[in-house]
């Protein structure tokens, strides 16, 4: 039998892996799980994007164009501007997902061993991304107590070296919420400028602010037009996680020229994805107002909650619909796997995410979770309530 | 403005992607141009996989299972196991396309530097995923004479080193048409054997064979379980190429395990597709039937005119819907060109696809093409008149 190889044997398991059965063997028991650790919302996708799915009149479900259906691009291209970023079709290539934007963004602007500094705690699935495509995520350290501003550009610099191709941010951030301020990406800018790197900017929770400052895309920033990409994806902003279905953007043309290249081998994106992606832009503005209010309550109702309970501490993020908390346990991941093995208040218990995955550094976020206020205010409620009684009996493991 | 990556640069774009703008050139002269270049199928979907579709009743097209939806694998085990496979639903994982199920088993098969023996010509997306993966194809040459056959084992071994890990077939092969038979296979099998590597079978063409005799698929090949990875994708079965649904299968639960925790990091794949290939399983025999009968005369007409054109030499392959043809010129793109920049009779020409971009070997297949008879009989013959009055003006060039 061959044997399989290191990026096969090393492809790291999803951070909750270990806790799914734990969750699965709870609910067995007849206990209510409420699930603060997964992004998929509850809200309902909408109704235009659903409608123009059950209208599909083809005959044939045909290959698509390599760069995304036309139609999809001209009025996806509309959408951006009317966001100011002042770009054509020819600027986008549609992508399985936001996924496959990252893999290709990653695979255009690094060599096999070459480095990506991303603030740190990230989104897991970077790293397998990363190991994906042979390249080394170089983590900078943010901290709980600023709500994880971005660190002083120093701190940057400390970890570049020649090896060091591009900078990523999320923005809103997953895992931490936070919304990095103009501010602070002219400042990323200049350490861009200053070290001639790419600047990925994964910006699929555009939509989700609770401030009233105008929120800024890296694709704004004035002067590195041909170093930044967008990492966009539908999945979030009209909750269709299933189509599948994200854009790589850049008025860098060799970037899209590479990733077209890169495309055409896979043929197309998901063609029914992308019929639901475009119906879906016509989406009334009233959806994502309202939207945007239930999640700002469900945030606050989360945070105020959390931070009442003794020894919990939890920042209250200006964005996407994630919060990292800091809870009064040495192990939040052993405390995590408790609360559904040996936990129930009234035969309910949630479900974390344990934070340490979410850091490249050994030994950080060991007492964090990342909690995703996905569900409705009263499950929010009845989580926080559940956690709380939960840390009492647990006590200071 | 930083540099991209040389996999960037180096990604090949598709073969006929300098002919596109010349057939547009053609089209906009009011010239009609038949497309012999690619695979996109003329039959419409099934409609019970279309009907599918349209009554699609969720209200949130949420994330769907990782591994690809229970209920879809559990059904697609059923079809693998009509066929004589003896697998469950834990041996599948669907995938995004054929294509990602490429990447991915080339990822778990290869680390970077590895070598992938392939017959040639073969498909040449594979020198994309081959690139995307920092793996090398190495070919093993087949002969138009023998209608492409496999070579014999010899061949192969005078191109195995320390750094062969697996070999891929595609059966029935994409571009030559040729059907593997049971021999065949089991001669790779003692390969396999003797060399402990992977086996990579591409079948996404099983469906069409045009012989009596059974289909042998590489999963039944007995004491080689653990080294055959199965590569699968309702695209051309089902005429569904935009659903973007394929599979990855095999006994070897490591593989399984490593390609689901690396399909873990892209969430999941197309749920619309899922449920269009779901449904696509009820599609009635008769179906296939007809296809099989229409795709049989087809080829017939198409093999029977090519051969009958003076200098032309076409195998009549067994399977799938592509020959490759060897024309009486030097150079097929020139042709290939010339046919639709300079070329009409009676307001028609034809796109073909140069087959020296099927060969890694340079300087093969420069007078071969590969022809897609996924066009009526009626549009066939023309076709085929048009190549005899074009090669009788074009001389011997």
């Amino acid at each position: 039998m061959p044997d399989i190889s290191k990026k096969g044997m090393e492809m790291p398991a999803s951070p909750i892996r270990k806790l799914v059965p734990c969750a699965e063997k709870a609910k067995s028991k007849g206990i209510k799980v409420y699930h603060l650790n997964i992004g998929q919302p509850d809200i309902p996708s909408p109704d235009v994007a659903i409608e123009a799915v059950r209208n599909f009149s083809g005959k044939i479900i045909e290959y698509g164009h390599s760069a995304g259906n036309l139609s999809y691009r001209k009025n996806l291209a509309e959408y951006y501007n009317s966001l100011g970023m002042n770009i054509t079709h020819d600027n986008i290539l549609i992508t399985t997902g936001g996924s496959e934007a990252l893999i290709t963004a990653f695979c255009i602007c690094l060599n096999p061993g070459d480095e990506l500094i991303v603030p740190e705690p990230f989104y897991t699935n970077y790293n397998s991304f990363a190991l994906h495509c042979d390249i080394t995520i170089v983590p900078v350290a943010t901290e709980i107590e600023s709500g994880f501003a971005l660190p002083s550009i120093e701190e940057f610099e400390k970890v570049i070296t020649p090896k060091t191709k591009a900078v990523m941010l999320c923005n809103p951030n997953n895992p931490t919420g936070y919304v990095y301020s103009e501010n602070e990406l002219e400042r990323i800018k200049e350490l861009v400028i200053k070290y001639d790197l790419f600047l990925i900017s994964d910006e699929v929770y555009r939509e989700f602010c609770y401030t009233n400052e105008k929120y800024c895309s890296c694709m704004d920033l004035k002067g590195i037009e041909n170093n930044v990409i967008l990492i966009d994806s539908t999945s979030k902003r009209y909750s269709m996680c299933g189509i599948r279905i994200g854009a790589l953007v850049s008025k860098n043309i060799e970037v899209i020229d590479a990733g077209l290249r890169s495309f055409q081998a896979r043929l197309c994106a998901p063609v029914l994805g992308q019929i639901a992606a475009e119906a879906a832009l016509k989406t009334e503005s009233k959806y994502f107002a309202e939207i945007r209010n239930e999640y700002l309550e469900r945030r606050n109702c989360l945070t105020e909650g959390l931070n009442r309970i003794p020894g919990v501490f939890c920042p209250v993020p200006d964005g996407a619909f994630y919060t990292i908390a800091r809870l009064p346990v040495n192990d939040a991941e052993e405390f995590a796997k408790w609360l559904l093995e040996e936990f129930d208040y009234k035969q309910q218990t949630v479900m974390l995410a344990p934070a340490a995955g979410f850091y490249k550094t050994k030994n950080k976020g060991i007492n964090e979770v990342r909690i995703a206020y996905v569900l409705k205010k009263a499950d929010l409620l009845n989580s926080v309530e559940c956690l709380k009684h939960a840390l009492e009996k647990y006590g200071s493991r």
